[in-house]
């Protein structure tokens, strides 16, 4: 049985007796009933996911993975490809958007190059596992061999049983790589049924040339290589990316170590909802940090079911949105540790 | 002259020139510029708010203010009135959730008792700024003197100018107070000219019948005092509290000493909007954390002109939506003091 197999065969759903007892602990704190909303919800999220009530605050780990993409090439973005390993650099040494925000969040960074174009050395602070130098040009060819993606997955998934195996529970993921938007929309457009030109937006921030360009690119993809929405293996090894299907690796691997993972913007969620294909059940561990800008973000979110905590008008990606809402995630879980019970404070409740 | 006047006098326009040199700031940061939306305007915001581009992380506390009403007795709460005293103990012991938010959020809570019912004594981790045991119950009578909503006012003009003066550049207001939902209904509708019943909400979870007997306590309270929209002092005396006055005077005292002020739920924003009706400038020192599930939240939202952060289905008040979206603030902060920029970190901008 392989490792993906394995994984797959472990994953159980979120327990709702969970969120049911975790509300019900919820309405003895000093509040009127449900009156902290939507963070009660993701308490009671949290604690289904994890399987037990939380009993200290989240460790939390955000992981980012960076590769190239062959699709690139094709003027799909405002940004050379070079950027890439320049923005992995950035966040080894601690410059990046996502280092700033996951410092604000308390969470540490694990950068993992999952194939850029030109290779680093281990020493720069980043985990290497190189499926290769990018995927190939998927207006050309399959961006890779199912081969490949499940490799990526399989990487995803032992970094994520790692990290649990280390004591983090609570994960976010993140991406980098120059044509991404590109890869995540056809694959939003197979997994959703959706026309590219609904869920293809302006990425890192193309003209309206370049859109219509991206849109273009994505329609002939999926022309010629028909992927199946049904296989998302097969739909991520044709127009996916290495850091998708890592990243997709790294929900399972966090679904079946039952560790609650908050996904970021279109590309991540992208990923997360390829884990939903292959497992449904991985949706009950997942955390919606924001919507987007991307219009592809919205069905995203909305095929995998989960409403997003954020509305921002984030752009970045690389795990900002999630190591944003980490904070949210904590503060839930903070108030069913810290606050006080009508009955501790000796305060009246209304009785209803 | 009086206190309130030096203050209003004192209040300058937020300065829209250092906004444009800290968005200047941000798109050297390595991010496609604007992609970090919101929370880049939040930087400009709080930039404007201090006449300087912040140098510092921000140093936090929260205002949360409490005090009786006398409307209470026409069974507009779900909760009886001895609930405002209990739950100020509860604050004072750090039990309840803006306590526990506030942790989260590295703010410190100052209490302050501007009239609850039974008094307590100062031991007890309250401030006491005592307006009186209560307003009175204004479908009778006024809830309170001309002279007293101005000297509500002014403790809160001076414990902002105390707080600034110790070193706090960023502040949260918050209240506690049963009833205080129909009052800042009452004046949502005067300072709006909205329709009570368009603006009056379940508060801590009345029913329908309550629902109804609210509005219908708002609107006879309207038609008895008609308060003057246009001048703020006569609204808060007639229909207003002394917690909501005493929160207006924090943001004119944060105005005045350009601390940026986060407002928390419906009744808190309301305060801040009779600031804004004094001086129209305080508006750009105030940032909406969150839009509650309140009706009347969205209108006096609207009325100041500045768009919430969250949208959690938050409805608890104490400051609890200011805490959280303190985080967002701090995070907006460490983004511009802490991002590499695309010369430091050698990467390759856009050009656009």
């Amino acid at each position: 049985m392989t490792l993906l197999a394995e994984t797959i065969a472990h994953i159980v759903p979120a327990d709702r007796s969970i969120a049911a007892r975790t509300q019900a602990l919820l309405d003895q704190k000093t509040k009127p009933r449900r009156s902290l909303g939507r963070l009660e919800d993701l308490a009671c999220r949290i604690a289904a996911a994890r399987g037990e009530i939380p009993l200290a605050l989240p460790r939390k780990a955000i992981v980012v993975m960076a590769a190239d993409h062959g699709v690139a090439v094709e003027g799909v973005s405002a940004y050379p490809q070079e950027v890439t390993r320049q923005m992995v650099l950035n966040f080894a040494r601690g410059g990046a958007g996502i280092n700033v925000l996951a410092r604000q969040a308390g969470a540490r960074v694990v950068v993992v190059d999952m194939g850029i174009k030109d290779s680093m050395s281990a020493t720069e602070g980043v985990r290497v596992s190189r499926m290769g130098p990018g995927t190939c040009n998927f207006l050309r060819e399959p961006a890779m061999t199912r081969g490949q993606a499940t490799a990526a997955i399989e990487v995803g998934i032992r970094l994520a049983a790692e990290l649990a195996g280390e004591g983090v529970d609570l994960l976010g993921i993140g991406e980098m790589g120059i044509g991404n938007t590109t890869a995540a929309s056809a694959l939003a457009a197979v997994f959703t049924g959706t026309d590219p030109a609904e869920v293809t937006g302006r990425g890192t921030g193309v003209d309206d040339a370049a859109l219509a360009r991206k849109v273009e690119v994505v329609r002939r993809a999926l022309a010629l290589h028909r992927p199946d929405g049904s296989d998302a293996l097969d739909a991520l090894a044709k127009v996916g990316g290495f850091e998708i299907a890592g990243l997709a690796g790294v929900v399972l691997g966090s679904a079946a170590c039952r560790v609650p993972v908050i996904a970021d913007g279109f590309i991540s969620s992208t990923a997360a909802l390829a884990a939903v294909r292959l497992v449904p059940a991985a949706a009950g561990y997942l955390i919606a940090s924001h919507r987007s800008v991307e219009p592809g973000h919205r069905k995203v979110l909305e095929a995998i079911g989960v409403p997003p905590l954020l509305d921002l008008d984030l752009r970045l990606g690389e795990g900002t949105g999630a190591a944003l809402a980490m904070h949210l995630a904590e503060a839930s879980i903070r108030v069913l540790l810290e606050m006080a019970t009508f009955d501790s404070a000796g305060v009246s409740d209304s009785g209803s």
